[in-house]
Formats: C-alpha cells, structure tokens, sequence
C-alpha cells in the first residue's frame, strides 16, 4: 500500500480532514455542520409532535432523513430538484439510507411519539455527501435528543449508540478510504459502510463500477471502513462532550 | 446450521424452486418469465436504435432496467404507481440496481450505438423480487443480443459474462439463503447480492434490519450468495444452451 | 358476407380463441387471465372494506377499474406510465369505462360498504384489450363476492348478472367480430359494447376511423357483438361453474 | 310521446334554444360562442404553422381539441384543473372527442403543415357541454380554415363536410333529444351522437347509467339524434353563410 | 403631457372604456363581467361553508382569489396551464395579490367561517387583466355578500370599504393611466396599484421594465393611480347601487 | 421617531449588521454569502454557454434567479419543496423578482450568448431574505462577469451599475428599515424595495398588511429604502474592491 499516490496525497487509509461543527443555526433542535475535505453538509434536526399515520397511537417515534444537494454544489450547476418537480433516484436513495441508518441507533419506544427529521442539505461536494450526511446528521440527532430530555418531552435519551458513515473503495486496483471525487469517479469500485459504536454494520452498499470486486477485496474494504468509522465514533464524542 | 426450521422446510443454503421460462411474450427481441418460488417476475428486453442524447456519437450503446409491480402482486393491494404520479423510491433504487447490475457485464462499445431497456414486471412478489429480476433480465437481455447478431444489426455479441442475483439474510440469526417474504420480513438482516458468472461481485447491498451484522457474519453470507448464484449461472446457461 | 379473408383467417362472426384461466394469483381475492388470442390480460379483483370518502355512510360499496399496459405488451416498446407521471387519456378513458360496466351489473347495496378493485393488466396486445379487460374482469369480480359470502364478510352475493363485451367494427366494409390489431388499425370503423347478460347495452362505443357509418351498419354491428357477447357469456359460466 | 312533461316543458324530439354567434373574440383565427340554452361553450381556432413531431414531414395537418370547465360553470364549484395540476379523466375523454370528431370531416392533406387547435370552454353548463363544444368548435374550425384561404396560407379550403354533435337520452323511460341536466343526471341512460353532415355518424357513445338499454331503444335514439343533428347543420349553415 | 399619441388616442390620464356588467352567470353567488377596453375578465364569487383547515375554529371566514388565462385570450395561443400540469409563476403571483387585495377591505369576522372563492378568467387580454380581474372580482364579492345576508348565512355584511385597481406607467418617458398592452409592452416601466375607497394604498407593484424610475416619477404615477382608482370606485358604486 | 423601540434595539433608519462575505464555494464562477442579521443567504452565480431556446441567435446573454429556502431556516420546519413536487407561488415569486432586478443593471449584449443563473439559498431567515438575496446575488454576479473577462469568455464587463434591495415598513405606525421577522410579522405594512446605484427605483412591491398606507406614507418609506440602499451599495463596492 506504500507506493500509491492518491490524487489527495492522502495514504491509503488516511480519512480527508474532519470537522463536526455543531448548533451551526439559530432554530433547529440541533444542529451540525459536517466537513470531509471539501465536502459540507448542514444537518439539522428538527422535532414535531406528530408521527406518520400509520404509527399512530404505537407509541414509538420515528427518525426520517431528507437530502438535498445546493444547485452549484459540484463542478457544474445541476437543476434544482424542486424546479424539475421530483427528487431523483439517486436522492430518494440516499434520504431511504439516512433514515434507516439513524433509526438503527435510537430506541424508538423511549422516543415516544415524537418524530424527529434529519435534513443533510449539501453546501459543497466533492464525494462522500451521503457518509458525511448520516456522520453529521447523527450529531444533530444526538443533540436534539438531549435537548428533548432537557425540556422535558422525554424523559430518557432514546440514543443507544452512535451512527457514522465512511466510503472505501478500489483506486488503481489498492483499497482506499474516504474516496474524494477524483477517487469516487476513477476508481474500480466503491463501497459506503454505515457503522454503529457497539462494532456492528449496519449498512454495506458496495458496487463493482469497473470491474466485479473479489470476496477478498470485500474483506479489506470491509477493515478499512472500521478503521475510518473508529476515528469518526471519536469525532463525534468529542463534539458531543463539548457541547454537553 | 442444522436445526434451523425455515418457514418454508428449505435447508439453510437452498434455493427456492427456480424457474426460468424463455420466450413468453410475442414481441419483445428477448423475454424470460424468472419464477423464485412464489416470486414470479416479467422480463423483456426491447430493442431500439437510439441512445441517450448524452451517448450520441460516442459509438456505444446502453442498457437500462425498468421496475414495476402490479398493484395485487402482494398480500394487500399497493396503490399503482401510475396513477399516483411517480415511482417509489424503493422502484427507482431497484431500476438503478438493474441498470448497473446488467451493464457490468457487457461490453457497450460491442453494442454499437444501439439500446436495450430491460422491463421487469412484478406479477406476484413473495421476496426477493429484485434478485430474480436481475437474474430473469440477464436471461431476457442475452437472447436479445443474440437476435441482434443474427438479424445483422451488429456483429458480436456483446455479452461478456452472466449475471445473477441472490439474497441471504440472518434468519433467527443464522445465515440463510433466497428469502422468501416471511423470512424477510422476520429476519435480523439481509443482503442482496449480484455476481458476475468470472466470480466477482458487482454489487453487495446489506441492511441490518433489527441489529447490525458482524464482519464474520457478512463474511458468511457473502459465501453461501456464491453458492446461490453459482446455481443460478447453472439454470441460465441451461435454458440459453436449450434456446441456441 | 362468404368472401372475406379476415388476416386471421377468421370469419366475419367467429371470436379468436377465447380462454379465461381463474385463481391465476396467489393473493387476490378474484382472479381470471383472459384471452382472446394473443390479447392476455391479468384481472385481479381485490376487496378493501374502506370506500371512497363521499360514499361513507351510505351502506352501499363500489367497484372500481384500474388499467396498464406492459411497456412491451406491444409491438414496440411503450414508455412506462409510472415513470412518465401520469396514465394517458386512452388509459383514463379505460379504467372509467371498466368500473362503470361493471358496477352496473352489481347490487352495490347488498356489496355493504366495501370496495372491489379490478385491476386489468395487460401482458400482451393484439387488439380488443378493454373487451378481454372487462369480460375478465367481471369473472374476477364474481369470484371475490362469492370468495366474500364465503367469508362471511356480506350476506348475500351482490352480482346481479354477467357483464362482458367484445369489439366489432367494419373491415374492408364488412361487419366483423372481435377485431385483432391488424383489423383494428386498418379497418374502417369499430365499436367496442358491453353487455349485460339480461340482454341489455350497457356501453356502445363506436367511431366511424376512415368514414362515418350508416345507420344500418350500426346495427349489424350490434347484432354482432350481441352474438360474441353470448358466446362470451357462455366462457363465464363455463369457468365459474367450474371453479364454484 | 305525447304526455311526458320534461322538466324544461320541452317536445320529446325538441332541442333547447341554439345559438351559435360567430366571431366573438378579437384574436383567434376563428370563434364561436355556442348556445344550447343554458350551456354555454366559447370555441376558437387558432392556427399554428407547426404539426406535432411524429407529423413533420408528412405533408399533412392536425386538428387538436381542448376542452375545459371555469371553475364556477356548474352548480357548486368544481376546483380548477389548472390548480390541482392534472386534467380529469372525463376532460381528457371529452379533449379527445372532439379532436376526432372534427378530424374527420377534414382532408388533412388540403391542411398542408398546418394545426389548428380547437379551444372550447365551458362558460356555463347545463348538461350536453361535449355536443356544444364540437358544434361550436366546427364553426371554428370552418371560419379559421376560410380564412387560412384569404390570407393564401392554404390554397384549398379542407373542410369537406360539417360535423355536429347532440345528446339524446331515455328520461322516464322516454326517448328525448338533448338533455340539459335534470335529465342527464336523472335519466335511465344516455348517448352523445356526433354526425357528419353526409348522413354518417362520426361517433356513437351510449352508456345505460340505471338499466342497460335494449337494441330498439338505441336504434330509437339514434333516430333521435339524427334529427337533431340535421337542425345543427341548418344552424351552423346559417352562421357560416351570414359570416361569408 | 399634452403632446403625446397614445397608441389608443387616448388622453394621459384616460381610463379605457370601463364596463363591469353584473350578474352574467347564473349559478354564482356573485358575477360581473369586467371590461377594461378589450381586455375582458369573468369575475364569480363562490361561496363555501368551509373554510381552510388552519381556520377552523377560527370564527373567522376567508377569501381567496383564483386567476386564469383561457389558451387564446391572447395574439398567439398560449398552452392551457391544465394540460401543462402546473400554473405559472406569473398566474400564481396574481392570485395572491386578488386574494390579498380583496381580503383586505373585508371583515373576516363578520364573515363567520365562510370562505368566498373569487375566480378570475380572462376572456380576452389586451393589458391589465389583473386590475379588471380585482375590480371586477371586488363586485362579484359585494354580490356575493349581500346575497349571504339576504340568504340569513350571516347578519351583517362584511364588505367595508370598496377595493379597485389600475395599472400606470411611462409611456415615452410619460406618465399614463391604464396601460393596453402595446403601452405595457413597449413602455419604460408600469406599476399595478389596487387602492381602498378610504384612499390608501392597498398594494402598489412597480417595476422599471426599460430603466429605473425616479422618486419623483413615482409619485405623478401613484398620483395618476388614484384618479384611475377614484373613477374606478364610482363606477362599482353605480352597478352595486343599480343591481339592489 | 426616538420613542420607538424596535424589538431589535436598532433606530428607525438603521440596518441589521450587514456581511457580505465572498468566494464561499469552491467551485461557483462567483459566489457571495450574504447576512442581514440572523437573515443568512449564500448566493451563487453560474455560467453556462447556453441561453434559453427563445433567446438563441438574438446575440445576448440572460440572468435568471432560482431560489430556495432550506427547510430548517425557519423557526418550525417547512416542507422541502422538491419532495413537495412543486415550488411555492412565493418561491416563484420571489425568483421571477431577482432575475428582473439583476437584469436591470447588465448590458446583456455586452454578456454575449452567455446565461448566468444566480442560486440564492436561504441557510437562516430572520425576514427579508429576498432583500439579502438580490443583494448578494449582485456581488455574485459582479463576481462572475468579472471571472469571464478575466476567462476571456467576454471581453467587456456587462455590468452597468449595481442593484440592491431592502425593505421597509410600518411598525407601530412609525416607518422603519429593514425588517426582521417579528416585525415583518407584527407591523401594519412593508415594502420591498430595489434600487440601482444611479438612484432610480427597479422595483416598488408595497403591501398595506393591516390597513392601506397613505400616499405620504409610501414617499416616507421609499426614502427610508434610498438611506438603506445607499449603505448597501457601499457595501458592495467594499467587497468587490477587496476582491479586485
């Protein structure tokens, strides 16, 4: 692994400089703004009273993600979803991964039914928009809920563990982590791993871009996703102990 | 693994009952019928000379997957998507899916500037609906390119390698293969997995649903969907040679 | 009337192959494939005890049609209405036409205030697919009321009389019976009309394509489709004696 | 025929008052407010020297209809198409009606390249909005495609024959010729006949609303109708020839 | 300002030939036919006894304003906003400045929890439609009103002053009243100015279309408006008084 | 007007603290994050070689404005307008405003068939964002005009003057600048103003809220908007100095 020269002159399984920024807004329950490299994305949290229909009356809560990318995030200015009139695939997806990866952390009975919604709208992109989102939504989380036992809603913290994000992959045929956008586009292959903190996957999305990957390369992207996530786990108790 | 009772009898690594019927609609260049069991999903693959404004004069073609359910493929009606107004998220993810999945193993610039939209309708889902989507859609997409050889619209055929999907999952936290929908919907997890036929993997998607997995249980699951899908390959390559 | 080569060979008052294959999906509560030809359609009746808003309280029940069309049902590949956002007209103008024949043979009354849905797709198109539609959609109908007095959910079976309905129209000046694509696009006129096995009209549809028609040729159409009607009527019974 | 008291005090075979005024707008290239006593449908013509893509080339024209209800035409307010973001079902039936209807008396050869979009708005509406709108629409059509002549835009008038459209249903059982609403709403069943003026009929459209109709009934109304239709062409004569 | 042409002849601070003719449908609570020269707008007032659900409750009644362009109201067809699926920028800025307008000479208590629909359709368009739209929307709602009162829905009439609207601008650098559209087009800049009969200013919209306007040029135009309004009141008064 | 306490603590005339921060994405040809108080826009200005459809071969450019608020910049979350499907009439509004404004000071023949399309994305409200909008937008724009010379894409600035804009309104019956929320909420009335630097007026949007204003109101207002406008400009002119 010595001799690749990553776009970035990163080593190989050296994460982009990361920032956790928290109660970056004035109104949210809470707040964060993550940063991997050049990629920023606002996460807020924001607390209603009032769950889906058809979780009435369960009561349990509920953790939604939405997603959204800033027209002039990237190189060139993409349309404006709300223009076109529907948020592509490619967003729904990522809003579909947000909410089950935060729900997996949260006891949704202690919430009780309250709902609370992650919104990881992207400033800047420059690869990795969906592991910074649910890292830095994860935070905002975290700190609405304890705002939540603060005013009283709740009475216990629903959190049992945290959630972070990191993306490996293929670069030049060498496993490498936290691909940037030169990596995420050049690369053979690339994998997103959401962790929990109690050692768990929770979600493995990897996709063969240039060629199928082996059980082999599978393994190694797998490590390098823990190794990633661990400082990332670190990260984010830092900012939370702070805060607190 | 041995006492394990599945909901359906079936031993830990078997397949549901497979069935890949060839040439089922009239018109479509390629068409297979993929039945997992009770998973029953239309696949055709259509023709047309035209690519995507953004390939134009780059000398390649395209393929591209389209995903549908019919309203009473399920237990309880589903609301039809056309007359709400757009797809799910859940259908566009699955569409991608397909998309990439089948494009890994051909060769486009062999497909000239020539297009093939692969459909695959739900007739009557129990599971694993997108996995025997991809593996019927390969099915449908060869015999297509076949029928474009010999009707002399291009010269080689531009399939390199099968393609076959499979799920596996934790099931009362034992590693299980091809979910059928009460193993799915009661499981810890679930993985769906598409290999190409050269060994590889072209796209791992795992979700722990009720706990996060261990790397030694992925490590698992990624070994009993190689013995799915090489199975699979098997059932391919039968009805392609039986259809040649 | 001797001299006519119908493309199909057919004479001028002789239906196509007529099959109406009943408990063809695992779920629904009705269901009936039908096909006159190479017209297959799906028709699955599925019960819902919640009706629309303006009907609550009326202790009265609806049935409602819904329409698709595979995007290769066709000779060539028909984009998808889900992924377009919206059902055409054509489509509107068939679902309204399928719910209204076959409500009107219905007791709506003594359905209680339920909800049937009959849902009509079509696999495959050669012609006359809202005719193979609503005569196979009133079998699925007949089987979920009799599925719903079984049950226990309604007392008495609502299904008053049959309905079906088959498509006549001019082809080469000639009156013919349950026209095929190649007549349908290329004939002079057609009617589609649905029947109620009391003898009675329920719907006449006709257009003069290439010409306007006489007042005598409308009824010799009528007569027409008063026989093909019969003889459709007789399937219904065949299948639904069977299946009793 | 002679007791029945239709709710108006009109004859069985009587038509409403009919008033088609010629020329009521400042811009399209032709117009006509139609009349059918409290029905009231503003029609105009307006002329576009482009024909839809898949009619490019072909050395043909098209005539296209569009239809729609101010919300506050009717009764209680209906909302706005325009606001809920979709046409009905109904609009869209009605939209294609009419295009077809008056397609037909046309030589869309003699039209060249040419469009004409026949705009017809429900001012007012007291059932039978559809037969209006294509009356009034084909004195439209005819005074746009005289003066396509008169500004040498075309050098032969297309129109080859008049089109005309009238409802006639079963109230109490009786036959009756062009029913305003109490009728439409209350009566047995209904038929909207369109004509040419060379004796055919364009297009039949019966429906038994609350009994089917037997095969004398509907050669009765269509007789109805005929006679109807052939005062509308007196009436529409009259228009034309008065303009000219 | 003696010395300019206007492309109408008229004088500076001339309003076109005003006509608002009431009671032109005949199920609205309200109507008026408003007619500033050329440019002619349907006014109805519609009522509901229901109001919008953040209302409820509220004691308080609601009026909203609905605008639309029929297709060809205009020199060149415009698309219908019903078949393009959605209402522009423009059409929905012009509903919320009626809505607001309107409501802001009105006693919403004194309306109880009514709401009032007023629709604006522009039957003909030569400049100013939004102006017509509100004055002639303000009689349709006084109508509406005094019919509520007589109908025993309310005791007291809610109207409590008059509200009417004008548009002016400069014309070749001169100020004038109620532009047509050759002056609005083809002038230096317009502002819409709707106005209360107690002399304020309920909304005051102007835009430097060709260059920016002075202060000074600013107050002769809302100088100018006033007189328009002024005439404007005088000419409601008289159809209100004539019409009770 | 000493007496008056704004709920801020500011005087009558006086600004929120106003930043115009600029270069804050790393990949917009300009880019400008503008705060009025709490009030936080970033704005980012896009090139693109491509004019509208309507424009091409006319040799000028165009500017257009596309706005969105982030769901959580308010104090209660509002919905996300894409997953909504549709901009609001106020989103519309305020986009049609911006692109006008900033229109008004470029010479687009000078900008050659170039399009610039101006993002303004509300990160925090507080009131007034689209004054903060158009006012960041224009140092945007600055910035990229000044970008293509540098580019050599044009060889002369398009930008004649600057543009800015502020608000002013009633509160407790006194006139005052630039309002934040609880006034823009609370007072009887406001307007927007935008102004170009050779001291003309761009656009006047006033609106009596609570009760009409008078005219001496309005001249005391669009005073009050020169003194804020004013400061504005400097304030541009400082950055864009700074940047030079």
């Amino acid at each position: 692994m010595t001799k690749l020269i990553r776009p970035s002159g990163r080593a190989a399984d050296e994460l982009r400089q990361i920032s956790l920024e928290t109660n970056v807004t004035r109104y949210a329950e809470g707040s964060c703004l993550a940063k991997f490299g050049h990629t920023h994305v606002l996460c807020t949290a924001s607390w209603s009273d009032s769950v889906p229909g058809w979780m009435r009356g369960s009561g349990k809560g509920w953790v939604t993600g939405e997603y959204g990318m800033l027209p002039r995030a990237t190189h060139t200015r993409g349309s404006r979803e709300a223009a076109r009139g529907k948020q592509s695939g490619r967003t729904q997806e990522i809003q579909r991964l947000i909410g089950r990866s935060l729900r997996s952390v949260m006891d949704l009975a202690a919430l009780g039914e309250n709902q609370i919604t992650i919104d990881c709208d992207v400033l800047q992109a420059d690869g990795g928009t969906r592991t910074a989102a649910i890292t830095g939504g994860f935070v905002a989380l975290a700190l609405a809920c304890r705002y939540l036992v603060e005013e009283g809603v709740i009475t216990e913290n629903p959190v049992r563990k945290q959630a972070a994000a990191i993306s490996v992959g293929l670069f030049q045929d060498t496993p490498v982590l936290d691909l940037d956008y030169p990596e995420d586009s050049g690369g053979e292959g690339d994998m997103n791993v959401v962790k929990s903190s109690d050692g768990g996957f929770i979600e493995v999305q990897g996709t063969g871009e240039e060629r199928p990957m082996t059980r082999a390369e599978l393994a190694t992207l797998l490590e390098l996703a823990e190794k990633g996530c661990s400082e990332l786990f670190d990260a984010q108790r830092a900012v939370l102990e702070e805060d607190d």
